[in-house]
């Protein structure tokens, strides 16, 4: 079982490092990091991780993970990368996003007419590429499975744990990482969180979001050419 | 404020990840990593981080936060590096550990007669350390902060960022990562999780651990001295 996860600059590194940790404890599976070109990838909080390939180097994969970003990324300005996630998504068994990677499968036009969720900030942009939002933790729509914000994505791992090896190998991972969350404040979602707290946070992300030509579908012609 | 992660070979990346995340957002921050030397460290999961500092470029920080490993880790052998932690303790307002990080801080002398958790399969050995085990998700003891296993360390991460920035920062830091978590089994602790699933692992993790020199204080003599 191939496992990969795409990196890209700008990504969010929760997005991805919270799956990685639960699939790459899968038995019988190889993990691998593809990104534009191989080397070293500057996430938003500073820290640097490293994508060992290039996209040619990956051509099959089992599942696709695309974690998302909160700057503006430029992924737009990259389309081979977006027709990378369009022709290894052929090869997946499973092709899955978190947080606003969802936006990124919506831009390689994975996501007409499919129930999705992305980061509660942006969940209206999800009809602009076709998609259906939808507000689960983790929304699975045949093949498709997308996360919520963030730390969302090591709840859908374990999803796909199961899917994978079974229950037993999924409780066996949650335990092995003590997944038994206790947030301090209840203060994870919109509806949990108070008022004044969301309608900041929303502005602030608004402001940053405006600059991320992925994040809008500027171009309504080019999606559905 | 300065707030550094010790990076080093065979690390759980999620044990530094999860907080680094919600750290790094804090306003007015800056954030280090640091290892025996800057470059390539290769996490227990295969992915691949990199430490911009070397421990002789790190002399003072405001938080320090040390991730564990499920592998044998070879610090033992480089007791530089717990000396490193013991002078930078000197200057730290929290020193914290996720999982068996804290076994890394008990190495380097700072849990003696001091309340502490780590993963539960190595609960036991905090004592070696002159700890005292306490079983919970955070474990406060003047400015010693452990977090249990891997996942524990962005609960963790959140009630830091409320001592440093207050209540609503924490929860708009809550909020931005969506961490409204909902596991998808309960299966998270020893408690929860079927007593077939907790043995198997036991039994599979002593294994593992058998062969890391730095999980038990095999230098009795030493501890003291």
């Amino acid at each position: 079982m191939h496992i990969t996860f795409l990196f890209y600059e700008g990504m969010t590194a929760l997005d991805a490092i919270g799956p990685y940790e639960v699939l790459s404890r899968l038995p019988d599976t190889s993990v691998h990091s593809v990104s534009l070109k191989p080397g070293a990838i500057h996430t938003s909080s500073g820290l640097v991780l490293h994508a060992k390939n290039g996209l040619s180097d990956i051509s099959q994969t089992d599942i696709l993970v695309v974690p998302g970003s909160g700057y503006a990324t430029s992924l737009n300005q990259f389309p081979e990368v977006l027709e990378w996630i369009q022709t290894i998504n052929e090869t997946t068994s499973w092709t899955t996003s978190v947080c606003t990677g969802s936006l990124i499968l919506g831009a390689a036009k994975l996501l007409l007419g499919v129930r999705a969720t992305t980061h509660w900030a942006v969940m209206d942009r999800l009809s602009q590429w076709g998609a259906i939002p939808t507000e689960k933790r983790v929304v699975e729509s045949g093949k498709i499975i997308t996360a919520a914000g963030v730390s969302a994505g090591i709840d859908m791992a374990l999803m796909l744990a199961e899917k994978v090896a079974g229950k037993d190998v999924a409780e066996t991972l949650q335990l092995g990482i003590e997944y038994d969350p206790k947030p301090p404040f209840d203060a994870g979602s919109i509806k949990k969180a108070r008022p004044i707290i969301v309608t900041a946070l929303r502005e602030k992300l608004m402001k940053k979001f405006e600059k991320g030509p992925l994040l809008t579908n500027n171009k309504p012609s080019s999606q559905s050419s």
